[in-house]
């Protein structure tokens, strides 16, 4: 993950454009990217979706996740480190026994 | 990223959650999540929202990395490999004498 | 607006398009659009992008509503409707004499 | 549709919120307000959301609405008129021949 982070910061950096990435900014690109992700399964079943748009799909989620790695540099946190964090939060958020094989939201569980 | 990925899956089989996982509903969460992390920006500037919602935004940056671990799972895809491989594609699209500097889209690029 | 939304629905029916126009499918529609509508906003002021992007900012705006006149007649909902009781609903959420000048959430007026 | 926008324009003006309702800030809040929408079709068919969440479905719908009315008054433009240019510009583009009963998209069509 260091590695692909290093990758990206430095496709940033030759091309100058740190000046540009304010978190604000990037916080839409991402959800501008999740759009774009998300039009490969308009009009059609997951099934659908993959046998025709697999590769635009696997570019888009890329895509996704780059903004991810570029906004959490901009603000100055480790991506692993809150992924793991937020993973910590969820197991207590949803504890096993009440969540086993359960759609609801944490906030609907009895 | 592998030790992560584990994590996640992990956390979603013992669960039993991957019944639900179908890609669209996948695509459709991450962008959900997408939304939630830009409501941090909503009538801020990037200053304002570090300021008063920085933990907030790492727990909604950390949940869409989280669907798209999710995501390439379900797809049956390496997300490490897509990643890597669009950093490849972006380069094509945006060489570095064309791009430094500009934020122009590569279609835009003369 | 009547007159609109009947524009909009002999659109959709002389394309024999009804069949595909699933709720869910309709609020993913509208989801890309707003995403669409945004992504002309991306690394820019509101000036730069008016400035620059007027025509298809119209263009997204117009398709957003689309799908949201396309989306009430598919649950069975006049739009009108619910546009003014959400309008009674918000007066009572955010008092004019508590959100004056105030850009805070109902929930975290005092 | 001009009652409409009447009342929304004047519950914002009895606010005093006119000075946070720049373009790029409204862009975001319809999209923030899509995404909500589209929450509650999370994990659920179309007709699993309706039956139990149509009444969050309405008040979503509307405030995505209520945004692009918002949007329009800040960008100087008439909703209800580009609305009705969109339209004929999409029947120039999807041809009833060309389209019928077909989910392609106009740059897809043969």
């Amino acid at each position: 993950m260091k590695q692909l982070q290093q990758l990206i910061i430095e496709f940033r950096d030759v091309r100058n454009w740190k000046q540009f990435h304010n978190p604000k900014d990037l916080a839409i690109s991402l959800s501008i990217e999740a759009g774009e992700l998300l039009e490969n399964f308009q009009w059609k079943s997951s099934e659908e979706a993959i046998e025709s748009r697999l590769e635009n799909i696997k570019d888009e989620l890329a895509d996704v996740v780059i903004y991810a790695f570029l906004l959490s540099d901009a603000l100055g946190v480790d991506l692993e480190r809150i992924i793991f964090d937020k993973i910590k939060k969820n197991e207590k958020r949803y504890p096993i026994e009440k969540s086993f094989g359960s759609k609801k939201k944490y906030n609907e569980l009895g």
